[in-house]
């Protein structure tokens, strides 16, 4: 690959995030991307295939740069929810693509499966060492992780802070919320018996 | 309002529950829902306005029917959480809207913000009495066991039983995740010194 294709490469990838996150699979405009990227529809095609595979290279990337910049501590777990929280506020295009495909894209396989497994083993071995609470398998164990570090985007309850959908917080509120997450995960986490 | 005509609009509305469960709000096609109802499509028009408005209102009335299944329960919010659990279970659509919901109609006020305010504002009141842990905004907890009883059906890094993306597992399983729901959210809520 020339230097030249391999930099349309990577402006296509970003259009497509962007396209994507806010138009989920369907909603895509194949055109708008190519567009959006200064580049030739043609190329999609010859570079990456469909739209479903466009999508999942998209997601796989985003996925492969969260992994990157948090990475997973067994011996940190309320750390890495706080991570997790931090990356998605950052990043809150990112939650945007993990439930289109959710809803979307169901049947994928992608490299998810296999993290959380590696993931998951990395619990249960802490949990036989008695660092990790015990009485939940380690799969449920860290689902629940998962789901209190996200727990904030998907508030479609309402959050309290902000009735108008639109997902911009008070600084200081966030980081109210921050502490929570990293609190719940504690309470969650630490074994019976540890100091308060 | 006739005895036919409400029977048509309940028609209508239990065709798009189902066309909007599948496809989302930009993806649903009103043609499918007035062929699926055996109705006119101009009667969606007539009874519901927009294919958004219709959205609306379905959502409106799952979440209804939902606040009804599963009544809040402040002197037991591990119960209310395996409730709810139990209620998605048994109706998967229900999650899908509500995805479809926060991506494509985020903006949305509906009762449900008033909803959340009334069980937060018991939450707040039961740590007062000392009955529900402290150390959490009564709003970020209760969006902390709302999180823990949905986290399975967004388990999108894969739930170590089914990598096949499709939503179906074995009644252990299910049994197994949803008494670790009951246990996540009795360690989250219980206050200090409660008996273990």
């Amino acid at each position: 690959m020339t230097r030249d294709s391999s930099l349309t490469r990577a402006r296509l990838l970003d259009a497509a995030f962007a396209e994507f996150a806010a138009y989920g699979v369907a909603g895509a405009r194949v055109d708008r991307i190519a567009e959006s990227a200064g580049a030739n529809k043609r190329l999609i095609y010859v570079y990456f295939g469909n739209k479903e595979q466009l999508f999942d290279e998209v997601l796989q990337r985003a996925m492969a740069e969260g992994a990157e910049s948090v990475p997973f501590d067994v011996d940190d777990l309320p750390g890495y929810a706080g991570a997790i929280f931090d990356h998605l506020v950052e990043r809150p295009e990112l939650m945007r693509l993990r439930l289109w495909r959710q809803l979307e894209r169901p049947s994928v396989t992608s490299l998810e499966p296999e993290a959380f497994r590696r993931k998951s083993a990395e619990v249960g071995a802490a949990q036989q060492r008695g660092e990790v609470a015990q009485g939940m398998a380690p799969d449920d164990l860290l689902t629940m992780v998962l789901a209190v570090a996200q727990a904030w985007f998907l508030a479609a309850e309402g959050d309290g802070a902000d009735t108008s959908g639109n997902r911009t917080w008070a600084k200081e509120r966030l980081a109210m919320h921050r502490a929570a997450v990293v609190e719940a995960v504690r309470r969650i986490s630490e074994p019976k018996g540890a100091a308060a």
